[in-house]
């Protein structure tokens, strides 16, 4: 039979919950991982190989019928390697880059004509925007690592020479709230977007998701998908990519780009016909995409993040109380040690009355991670 | 971390859609499976036991938390060498026989006072029951197997000579159709059932589900559930059973047991908050047990059947076709070669609409199949 094989960069839980869609399919696996202990690698096959060793990626890639990422931090090189050699990679490194450089990212989104805060690259000298500013360094941040909050002058100079490198400006915008949008696209170029989500933040960390928007202004909903599809076509994305938006007085304005399965899109396991995980696979292999209405009213979604350094924290015990008080929670764990500030699982609740949803994941998450213990 | 290790006797398509379940909650499987290429042993960890070698099963069930099954081909020696070596093992010898054994699962509903078919055990003789009736051999048999429609005295004394074992013999029922109810129950005594379904039999095999049953009298579901209850009670039940029941004049008739996931509760994956599988996993750990409710108004599954010889038929590219004709189909394929009659996968929908639903399944099964070519 001609099942196929998928080569996924990566082993974290994004690799992880792409296998229940994969056993379902019949599709096949092969992770890239760093480790045996790697979240994914506990649950599918896998080969520890070193990304910057482009021997030993190119002789994996090539025992796959296509390559796929589930993280950022794959060296361009690596990827143009394969591409070269005839690997089928998706997304392909001309589409990739835009989620691997932030200027690059910007630079696109101007020229698609598509809504940016005012921004600037900067190699020095007197700041071409207006303080307070975010400073960004283009490559190798996520997760708001990369991000700085620029008082003045000196500190950008500051910043700019710690960094030794090109830096993005940005005005520091004061938005009303923050949403993402999912969005696949296929290689024959079929595309379809889930409804949009409100990302809830905490300290600047995505701690719960909402989808769809509560109270939302029904063209802002439309504006989102559009940009979200816009970009699909513009970059040429085969894969799911999460666009983040900030909502500025009414306006949308683009953030970030993530061109993999994303935290913004875990509602979709039980909240739509087709999770982000099954649609990856779908558009990465151009098979049909799958329908991405929801199944209720509501999906909410909380992380659960580390907050204590007690690596001995023990996440099983609190299923007793969890499944007995929440009988309509789902929870994934991904089966790493908590640290604080690390995303070791999430939780899912999806039904109709928002505020109850809204607190059972609320307390979920927090006696999940010890927070609370009752 | 005290996540648990669960042992899986069987690694057929019932133990590889456990693991969907199990890398969600974090639960680690061991299958054993009869070979490399059984269903589930393409997607986890296996060993391949014979299951007569009560040393290397006992040796292997010592290093899970918890033993259970997929199928009743177990030998009750097997089960009652591991209670013995006090491995917790779920359904227990006690509860499992009821599974295995025809003749004592109609004694048992006789004395739980549930209804069953006019019956009798049969070591020879005139028979005690009217012609024509249904002769069964007690154990070995499943999926209509080991079950013979008797017309005479003379036919059942053959099969009787043939078989070389009691019979049991049953009242050859003009029922009006079949249902069955999944019914899930912890080692704390937590049951919950499933909405009864209705099996769709096709020459005596099922081939679709429609869950809850069209135009059912509320009585005859609620009364279909507290019989599936009194059952799990009765026989003490760990983990899933489904209880199939005919529909005769408006009255409940208990037919079969089947204590393990089964094909009548395939819907759940999609249809229900929680799964069977997910619900065996968390009943076997002693887990509070998942909601039960379903996330649309119905939930079709059709069984996918092999009808060629061609063991060659490759069952991916009927994705191309599936996917983009029912963007809402949800496809599992178990990875089995096909053969006549053999169940290869199934495919599930949800949604508002019975007739829309019930053709898109039979065309996705007919076209998987080889049926039909468009």
């Amino acid at each position: 039979m001609s099942f196929p094989k998928v080569g996924v960069i990566g082993a974290g839980q994004l690799a992880r919950m792409m296998v229940p869609a994969a056993v379902d399919l019949g599709i096949e696996l092969s992770l890239m991982a760093n480790s045996s202990s790697d979240s994914a690698a506990q649950v599918a096959p896998y080969v520890v190989i070193d990304l910057n060793d482009e021997a030993a990626v190119l002789a994996w890639a090539k025992k796959c019928d296509v390559v796929t990422f589930e993280h950022e931090q794959v060296p361009a090189k690596a990827i143009a390697a394969m591409e070269k050699a005839g690997v089928k990679v998706f997304p392909s490194s001309s589409s990739f880059i835009y989620s691997q450089n932030k200027l690059l990212m910007r630079q696109k989104m101007s020229e698609l004509k598509l809504p940016n805060p005012e921004w600037s690259s900067y190699d020095g000298g007197t700041s071409p925007l207006k303080f307070p500013l975010i400073a960004k360094t283009p490559t190798g941040g996520y997760d708001g690592r990369g991000v700085f909050v620029i008082a003045d002058q000196s500190a950008l100079e500051k910043l700019h020479s710690e960094a030794s490198q090109t830096l993005l400006l940005e005005e520091k915008l004061n938005f009303d709230y923050e949403i993402a949008v999912m969005v696949a696209r296929s290689t024959h170029g079929q595309a379809a977007t889930w409804a949009p989500t409100l990302t809830v933040q905490t300290n600047g960390i995505c701690t719960q998701t909402i989808t769809p928007i509560p109270d939302v202004n029904e063209d802002l909903a439309i504006q989102a998908e559009n940009i979200a599809l816009a970009i699909a076509q513009g970059i040429d994305l085969v894969g799911v990519m999460a666009v983040e938006l900030f909502v500025v007085n009414g306006e949308l304005i683009v953030n970030e780009l993530a061109l993999r399965p994303h935290n913004s899109g875990h509602w979709s396991i039980e909240g739509s016909v087709t999770s982000q995980f099954e649609q990856h696979l779908r558009a990465v292999l151009d098979l049909p995409l799958g329908n991405t209405s929801l199944v209720a009213k509501w999906a909410v979604m909380g992380n659960v993040i580390g907050i204590q350094t007690d690596k001995s924290k023990d996440l099983y015990p609190p299923y007793l109380h969890l499944m007995a008080r929440s009988p309509k929670l789902k929870i994934h764990q991904y089966m790493k040690e908590m640290r604080p500030g690390r995303k070791v699982g999430h939780v899912t609740m999806i039904g109709d009355d928002l505020v109850q949803l809204r607190s059972e994941v609320a307390h979920a998450v927090d006696y999940m991670t010890g927070a609370i213990d009752e």
